[in-house]
C-alpha cells in the first residue's frame, strides 16, 4: 500500500534556504534577549490538560483550540497553545526562583483551529517575560529591546502603545455604563482597522448615545499631553489617575532612552479584553507591507498570581516576537540575504581520499565545505555546485594529483586558478566568499 | 478550584542554568554540521498518523509508543517519534531536491512508553543524514565529523564500528540456518554488554550447536585484518565479500583522515535488527562514566526508497547526537562551565532613569546587563546579584549622581571602585568577567 506523503494543513516543512534564515533570526533574538538579562528556559510541549484548562489560563475561546490527547496510562493531555501558561506553571512549581525572574523561551505552540493567513496549527513563539516588577521601567526596557531587535534584524518599525487603565478610565468618564465597557473596548480596539465611522456604528448598535460616542472618539485622537490637559480640569476617576501616572512615567523613560521617534501613542489600543492590566503595545512595519503586527507586548499583573493561587502577587510584563511574520517581512523587503549552503565544493576525480583529507583541512580553517561523493561526471558536479550557488569549486584529477596541483574555479566569473595542493587550504582561506554565484 | 501544577512524567522543564548549556551544545552542533555541508531543515512535530504508521517507518514496536490524537476535523494524527520518518517524507514530497541531499534537524520527538533512565516521553534529537551517496566515503566523513563534534564539546570518546553485511556473512558462514539469523544478530549485538558466556547461553537455548557458537564467537574477537586473513582461504559468501570490501575502503579513509585512534572495530555491533544495511557505529565515553552511547550512526540504504515507493534508490547514511546524554556527560565530568546569567548588575538608588540609560550604553558595548527594578533595599539587591553569581555590580545613589560618580563593586573580592559616570561604560567594557563570583 502506498502511503500518501503529506503534511497537515497549517503545519510546514522549512527547507534549508528558509531554515537558515529562521535560525539566524532566532540566534539574533537570543543574543539580544541575553544582553537584556533574560535567561533561556525550555518547557514541555505536551502538558496535562488540566493545567492548560485552568480558567486563569487563556480562557474558553482558546481552550476549544487545544489539541487533546490521551496517553497509554489514560491521562488527559494536551499540546500547549502558548508559552505563558507553561511560564506561570514553572514559576508556581519552583518557589525557589529569585524574583524578579526574567526569562525567554522560543518554542513551538499548537492551535487546532481554522487555518488562514497568519494563523497556523503549529508555529514558533519567541516570548520574553519578566515577573516580579511593578515599575513601568520594565515596559520601557522591553520597548528599548524591541527597538534593538528590529534594528538588528533589519526591519524599520514603530511601536504603537497605550495604557489599559487610561482607556478604561476614559470610557468610564464619558458616562458609558459598566455593562457595556467590555464591548466598547473590543470595538475601540479596532479603531485603526475599521476607522471612526466603523466604531461609531458599532457603538450606536450597542445603544450608546451619540454624544458619548463623539466624546470618546475625540479623546482617541489625543496625544498624551493633550489627554492630561483635557483631564486636568475635569472630574477624574481612579483609572484615569493611575493610567496617566503610568503613562507619564513611561514617557519619561522613553525620552531618556532616546526612542521617542520609534513610538506612537494610540489611545484606542487595547490588545483584546481581559489579560492586560497596564501598558500594551504592538510593533508595526513602517512601510506597511504587512498590516498585522510583527511583535507585541503588555503588562498582565493578575494572570500568574491567579493561576498559581498562593496568595502572592506576581506583577508581570512581557513581549512576543513573531518568527514567521518577521521572516515574511524580510522576504517582502527582499532583505533575506541568501546565506550560502557552503563556501567551497570539492570535486574529486579519482582522488577521493586526498580530497576528503583536504576538506577536513579547510573545515579546520573555519570554512564550510562540501565534497562530491556522488561519483558522477564533472559536468554534473559543476552543475550541482552552480545550482546551489556555491562560490568556489576545487577540482582535483589524478593527473593533477601527480603534478601536485589542483584547480580552484571561481563560479561567478568562470576564472580558474592552479594552486599547489599543499598551499590549497591557506589559499582558499583567503578567497572572497562574498562573490556568491 | 486549585489546579495541580505539574509536568507529565518523562517531560521536563529546563531551567536557565541548564538551558544555557543545552543551547550552547546545540549551537556547537549547528556550527560543525554546517562546516560539513549539512543544511538545516525543520519538519512538523504533528503528523498524519498514516505517515508515521507506514510499515517502512519504524515498525510495530515503535508504533505502539506513538502519541495519537484526533483533531476537530476528525483527522487521525500523531506526534513524530523520530526525525527519520519526517526526513523520508520530505524527500518524497520534494522531488526537486538535488541529490545528494545533506540535511540536519534538531527537534523534539515523542514516545508514549514507560519512563526510565535514558528513556523520556519528550526529548530532543539532533540528526544528521545524507541521502544519495553509496560510497563509504560518506561514513568516513560522518565519523570525522563525530570526532570534531565531541572534541569541540569537550568529551573524550571512541567510536565502536562494524559492517552489517560482514556480520550477516559471518553468521551465514558458520552454518547458522537463515531462520535463526535475526535472533542470533540480536543476541550477538549484546556481546559487549552480556559477555561471551551470556551470548553462548542464549544461542544454546536457540538450539544452535556448540561448535558453531564457538566458531562465531571466535570471529567476534578478530580485528579487520585478522578477519580478512581468516576468510582468504575459506569458502566465502556474497555478504562477506561485500562487507570486507566496504570495511577495507572505510578503513583506508579512516587512515587518511588520521582518526584511527578514535575508532574501535567491534565485529558484534549490529544496532538492532532491520534498519541498517552496511556500516554501523556507536560513540562511547572513554571514561565509561555513562555506559550508553552518546551518539550513533549507520547506513540504511533501503528505508527511504521503500517509504517513498517511487522505484528510485535512496542510499542513505546518518548519525544522531543525544543532547540529554551529552549534557549529562558534561555534568559528570564537571565540565559544565556555569555561564553567567549577566556580566553586570546595575542597582539604581533613586536614579532609575540614568541607570536605564547606562544599561543601554553597556549593552551596546556587547555586555550582558541586568538592572534592578524591584525597588528594594541595597542589601537585598546585592544579595540577589551575589546569589546569581554576577561578577560586577554598579551602584548609583542620588548623592553620587550629583557628584557625577558611580561605584563599581567586584563581587568576588568585595573591592569597590569609584568611576566617573561618563567613563563608566568604557571602564566596564574592560573589566575581567572571568572573575565570576
Amino acid at each position: 500500500m502506498t502511503i500518501e506523503l503529506r503534511n497537515l494543513k497549517g503545519t510546514y516543512d522549512f527547507m534549508p534556504r528558509e531554515q537558515r534564515v529562521r535560525q539566524e533570526i532566532i540566534r539574533k533574538l537570543q543574543v539580544i534577549f541575553e544582553k537584556y538579562g533574560y535567561q533561556p528556559i525550555e518547557t514541555p510541549i505536551i502538558c496535562y490538560f488540566g493545567v492548560l484548562a485552568s480558567k486563569y489560563a487563556g480562557g474558553a475561546e482558546i481552550l476549544k483550540e487545544v489539541y487533546k490527547l490521551d496517553d497509554q496510562g489514560g491521562r488527559e493531555l494536551g499540546l500547549r497553545y502558548d508559552l505563558t501558561v507553561p511560564f506561570a506553571r514553572l514559576v508556581g512549581m519552583n518557589p525557589e526562583i529569585r524574583m524578579p525572574f526574567k526569562r525567554y523561551e522560543i518554542g513551538k505552540v499548537y492551535r487546532d483551529g481554522p487555518v488562514k493567513t497568519g494563523r497556523n496549527r503549529e508555529f514558533v513563539q519567541c516570548d520574553v517575560d519578566m515577573v516580579g516588577v511593578k515599575s513601568v521601567m520594565a515596559e520601557a526596557e522591553l520597548m528599548m529591546m524591541a527597538v534593538d531587535v528590529y534594528k538588528m534584524i533589519g526591519l524599520d518599525v514603530y511601536i504603537s502603545y497605550n495604557n489599559r487603565k487610561l482607556l478604561s478610565g476614559i470610557i468610564e468618564s464619558v458616562g458609558i455604563e459598566p455593562a457595556f465597557v467590555s464591548d466598547v473596548i473590543l470595538s475601540i480596539d479596532k479603531l485603526e482597522k475599521i476607522g471612526a465611522d466603523g466604531v461609531e456604528s458599532e457603538l450606536l448598535q450597542l445603544g450608546i448615545a451619540v454624544s458619548k460616542i463623539n466624546n470618546l472618539l475625540n479623546y482617541m485622537k489625543m496625544q498624551p499631553d493633550e489627554l492630561i490637559a483635557a483631564f486636568v480640569s475635569k472630574q477624574k476617576n481612579e483609572w484615569i489617575d493611575q493610567g496617566i501616572k503610568e503613562l507619564r512615567e513611561l514617557n519619561s523613560y522613553i525620552d531618556v532612552l532616546g526612542i521617542r521617534n520609534s513610538l506612537r501613542f494610540t489611545p484606542s489600543l487595547a490588545r483584546g479584553l481581559e489579560i492586560y492590566t497596564g501598558t500594551v503595545w504592538e510593533v508595526f512595519l513602517i512601510d506597511g507591507s504587512i498590516t498585522s503586527s510583527v511583535g507585541a507586548g503588555g503588562r498582565y499583573d493578575n494572570i500568574i498570581g491567579a493561576f498559581i493561587e498562593n496568595g502572592v502577587d506576581y506583577p508581570a510584563v512581557g513581549m512576543t516576537f513573531g518568527l514567521d511574520v518577521i521572516y515574511e517581512a524580510l522576504v517582502l523587503k527582499d532583505a533575506v540575504t541568501a546565506k550560502l549552503p557552503v563556501d567551497l565544493f570539492i570535486i574529486p576525480l579519482g582522488t577521493e581520499k586526498i580530497c576528503l583529507k583536504l576538506a577536513t583541512e579547510l573545515r579546520n580553517k573555519g570554512l564550510k565545505v562540501d565534497i562530491d561523493m556522488a561519483d558522477r561526471k564533472l559536468k554534473k558536479s559543476l552543475d550541482f555546485a552552480n545550482k546551489q550557488g556555491i562560490p568556489y569549486v576545487i577540482i582535483l584529477g589524478e593527473n593533477e594529483l601527480e603534478q601536485g596541483e589542483l584547480m580552484i574555479k571561481e563560479m561567478k566569473t568562470g576564472k580558474e586558478y592552479k594552486v599547489c595542493i599543499e598551499d590549497a587550504s591557506a589559499y582558499a582561506k583567503n578567497l572572497d566568499f562574498s562573490l556568491s554565484n
